[in-house]
């Protein structure tokens, strides 16, 4: 169908809405939207499968943001395409409460945000994510005659996302994994923030993608050549064995007095280059946010047609109930959240005198014991799997079926040694609908993934870090690969929660609080070195975040521990008593988020008043006097060496930790009132 | 020369060494050396100019080990070259207190440890540094007849570090440089930890970096095709205006009868493959650590040719201090770490009534001041120039000179958006010799180059990350971009210096004590939003990391701020008598870590016993139960909109802090001892 003047005044109404919405908000960016008009316009009017009035469909083509501080862009085709984003929406732009923050949030249901977007790569790592899911789903629910999964992702992305570290990765993955229907838009305008890209980004971006195993198509002038953009999209949906890049050549603030430069890109034009677009693009300057009547119905019809798509969609679905009954069960299942009836049943359950064991193996055998009975657990590692121990016995490969090392039914994905495009791709998968993606690396590594985890932690999407070799209890490695800061990173973080579990049970627990959080991501840290199974540590126990693991109620002291050091604190017990005639007791705190749900009281009967507490974490201490009075942590790097020599280097022993909880008893003794720190004023 | 077979013994002897050192450790990594053995051996035979007896020669080039987990190949190399590197030494691999560490640490100066290595993908980073550095010294320094600096800079990197986002962030720098002189290996020995790369790794990295502007060459047969070897090494160095990278191909564990696959990647051979290989090998199988006198007789040459290329370059640099000593004084200066004479005078003065400003301009202002007169400060941003204010009035960009928008001598670096690649090649800068780097960034983005902050740390360099927009007050970008848990990270990490300074002198003071401050880095956190210049707030007060502003004997509780919510103490301590009718102090805490650092009789003076204390900071409260009894803090990610209103919302206010004040001072009023939480009881 040829373009006509209509796509025009539509193109152009964009650029005019992109303008008014970040002049009116004082605030934006109003560049990347200008320039991206004409792709926008084409994708959403010719290309996209979507419906505004039932923006989570199954099955329509998912679009990301990568350049997320073009947002406007995506609020305006919103608005013109019938979502729930009225012209008031638009004009409070970047305000508190709006449905339009300043990066595009996840938090709308009515959107069709898929993921948060703004900390440049993380929309492209989302959407290998998303192609990931998709090449997943297909190959676990469709059937002959039912495409149940059968969509395109689509991702506008900028210069920056580009530069960025995680899409290097991400991209060299989606290009091994030969990921079609993966279609990455370069908006490729010669500006960043500094000024040109000469400055410091002249790689050959199409050599490196093709390097990557991906397709390059090029459009010479995406200011206005639709008929080019729409044929490069076509070809990229129509590519089924590689990724897509489509170098859309554009022109930053297309329109404005300063089109082409850096002044465009994040601050609104200045009123008379305003007025001088708005004139040039046909509207009248006096006015703002106008919107020609006849570009409404443009869309509408758009709309229409792909209401008619999801209706034949959902009558095929229907038919697929039928059809294939277990299928379609276990998949509204999933969709609705829910586990499989009785799953935890199947956690491993430890008794006190069974082996001594290393919590990464304990995690090996839930996940042994999981995967079989939780379809929609898709794992992996960054290439750690024989450390991590995150494969489970039978599982197989996510890999493209030509390598014949796996299939896209596979649920075990080989990430390379990519942490952060690892986390940005669980990202994506997260969202797309049928999986609970978790992954492995090794603790102090989850901290080169800390951006995407952070998205998880923002788009509240469960994600499980299985995060091994957890302390200087790792050993010979050494420092470089010792985490000691990198909890109290995570414990700080909101809508995370970070567990350290001391032994089987508490493993067990662990998984059980990843999984049934469903809003939050997980992080589990856990041991290289063994670890004996404790008396009283209970799934029960552990899933209030913390427990009184020994009780005694003569005790001078609480001994606050998590993982590796409750079964020392134990020992320190007996040194207290045997040395320093004092008594103790001993609380094991293997996730503070979790503890902090519940009540007070219960807090205060694991850490009461009246006498002080000591926390013995190997760790940097901080933030542990939220919960003691003195904390015993590391307060240098680690170093190489084996545990137990570390350990004692650092004074991590019985006697290191009895010596200074009898200090904290001395200090204490002639308080008058031990208040817990359980205890807040607000 | 022909090679001959004396090169082949060293270079078995190299293997058979590298196997003795695993297989004694019980631990690390003999796949990885031995399979480098030849290249190591040419490289350090025919190649590089060292002097193990003067490890810290200026001129050395440099070796970097990014694949750091093959270290023991370089303590090998150590060895047979006479550094200070024992076959007893070598024996005590990866034991405590070694000076054979799991992975390459620099603490050791007799050795050619140049930076800290490990975590993939940090060396090639920090090559990029070094490589920088030194285009930066030869242009600043040099003169005819005097080549001060032209030294080359050699990294080894396996799959992984080619893998990790960072080498990519660094590596498309590299290339925009044109830094000729840096020389990567990549040992493409076609294994990872997981298996094969097949399973994650199959792009095409040689066009990868020719898409990156690199020289490609390529060895077929890098186990024992010496020639090749060392064509390619100088074809390399001869390359004066581009990186190369080298495609050395090899056999991972080559001898071993598991060559060639991932099983000797990471754990010492099987004792019957061990005996195996020192057979085909030709060594005694009963014997270790065997070294044939005429390898060390052997490399002893290679080394006297050394030194008698230092020992004339040392008559050079003698007549360089006299016809030209100025830069001599000053270079000399600058390698003896020392600061020029005076310089703290140039730091910016305020006092109260003085206008307020951002803490990001106030930074500016001081750059401004200082960038003249301290020559070796070497700036730059992640592409946030305009935001960070980073650049200091009359910079020169750092850029090759075809580019004629800067030279080699220029000292502001454009990044481009690659935080994680900033920080890593910031730390190679810091250890070339004559620079003290700087860089910007959003203080949320630090993040992304976490991995590289901490190998700062590890490293003891002086690094200084200027962190603009530092809390939910950079307001409409929103949660995406506002720091919540950054600072509660940082400062768990050992040896760096977080400060949040809250006016202009105290941004002063910020910068003194991360100049003087030499073998840390340090983190600066400086607001978008202007901030009034404080009555109290000096250099000196600000000097001790934290200080009584505002003094109350009378006070009811002790209100401690940092940066922006300084001023907001100040506010509220008016309501609180007005609406509460109670007294209050004010404390300023910029920087814990210098806080620390001071007696505890002084720290009691600044949070006394006796009456509660309260935190206020728009951040994670994690931690500060260390200096305060109660921590108002921020709970949730952030928002978008405007600094007021997000001030409002989370009522970072003078009301909002008077209430939870009060509720401080209510909690704890009838509390007969009221400890200060300085106090400590270890
Ligand atoms: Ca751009
Ligand atoms: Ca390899």
């Amino acid at each position: 169908m040829p373009y006509s003047e209509i796509d025009q005044l539509a193109i152009n109404t964009i650029r005019a809405l992109s303008v008014d919405t970040t002049s009116n908000a004082k605030s934006g960016h109003p560049g990347a939207p200008m320039g991206l008009a004409p792709a926008s316009h084409v994708l959403f009017s010719r290309i996209m499968k979507f419906n505004p009035s039932s923006p989570k469909w199954l099955n329509r083509d998912r679009f990301i943001l990568s350049n997320g501080h073009a947002c406007v862009l995506q609020y305006v085709m919103c608005h013109l395409l019938g979502y729930q984003m009225s012209i008031d929406d638009l004009k409070k732009f970047r305000q508190v409460g709006s449905k339009t923050p300043g990066h595009p949030e996840t938090h709308d249901p009515t959107l069709n945000v898929e993921t948060g977007a703004g900390p440049l790569g993380q929309g492209i790592a989302a959407a290998v994510g998303l192609a990931i899911g998709k090449a997943h789903s297909a190959a676990v629910y469709n059937r002959p005659g039912f495409d149940i999964f059968d969509n395109s992702t689509f991702c506008f992305l900028g210069d920056g996302c580009l530069q960025e570290g995680i899409s290097s990765e991400a991209s060299s993955l989606a290009g091994h994994l030969k990921l079609g229907n993966l279609v990455a838009i370069w908006d490729n305008n010669k500006v960043t923030i500094d000024g040109n890209t000469e400055l410091s980004f002249d790689e050959d971006v199409e050599k490196r993608y093709e390097a990557y195993g991906w397709q390059i198509l090029r459009v010479e002038n995406g200011d206005s050549d639709l008929e080019s953009i729409e044929k490069a999209f076509r070809e990229a949906v129509a590519c089924q064995d590689k990724p897509t890049l489509i170098n859309l050549k554009t022109t930053i603030g297309f329109g404005s007095q300063q089109q082409g430069t850096h002044s465009v890109h994040g601050s609104p034009l200045k009123p008379d280059d305003a007025v001088q677009v708005k004139k040039l693009f046909g509207f009248n300057p006096e006015q703002t946010f106008q919107v020609p009547a006849e570009v409404y119905d443009f869309y509408q019809k758009r709309v229409d047609e792909n209401r008619a798509a999801q209706k034949a969609y959902d009558a095929m679905y229907a038919e697929y109930a039928k059809a294939h009954p277990d299928l379609y069960n276990q998949l509204e299942r999933i969709l609705n959240r829910k586990l499989p009836e009785g799953w935890e049943k199947n956690l491993p359950l430890y008794k006190p005198g069974d082996a001594a064991v290393a919590t990464r193996k304990l995690s090996e055998i839930v996940l042994d014991a999981l995967c079989p009975v939780i379809p929609e657990l898709v794992g992996g590692s960054a290439d750690l799997t024989p450390s991590n121990l995150t494969r489970w016995q039978g599982a197989a490969d996510f890999q493209h079926p030509s390598t014949n090392i796996g299939s896209y039914a596979g649920r075990y994905i080989r990430y390379g040694i990519r942490e952060h495009g690892m986390a940005g791709i669980m990202n994506g998968l997260a969202v797309y609908g049928p999986i609970i993606p978790y992954g492995g690396t090794f603790l102090n590594f989850v901290s080169y993934g800390a951006g995407a985890v952070r998205m998880a932690a923002l788009n509240n999407s469960r994600v499980i870090y299985v995060a091994t070799h957890d302390s200087i209890g790792l050993g010979e490695d050494g420092p470089t690969h010792q985490p000691i800061e990198t909890f109290a990173h995570f414990r700080a973080m909101p809508n995370i929660y970070c567990w350290r579990p001391a032994d089987g049970n508490e493993t067990s627990a662990a998984y059980l609080s990843a999984l049934t959080h469903d809003s939050s991501p997980s992080i589990l840290a856990l041991t290289r070195q063994n670890l004996p199974q404790l008396e009283n540590s209970t799934i029960e126990n552990a899933s209030k975040g913390g427990y009184v693991l020994y009780e005694n109620k003569n005790a001078n002291v609480t001994l606050v521990g998590t993982g590796s050091e409750v079964s020392l604190c134990l020992e320190a017990v007996k040194v207290l008593k045997s040395e320093y005639n004092l008594e103790a007791r001993v609380v094991s705190l293997p996730c503070w988020e979790v503890f902090e749900e519940q009540t007070e009281s219960y807090r205060l009967s694991v850490i009461p008043d009246g006498i002080p507490a000591m926390s013995v974490e190997v760790y940097s201490a901080l933030g542990w006097t939220r919960y003691v009075h003195e904390a015993f942590g590391m307060t240098s790097f680690g170093e190489s060496g084996t545990a137990k020599q570390l350990y004692e280097k650092y004074q991590f022993t019985p006697q290191g930790v009895a010596q200074r909880a009898q200090k904290t008893h001395e200090a204490y003794k002639d308080t008058p009132f031990i208040r817990s720190p359980v205890r807040r004023a607000f």
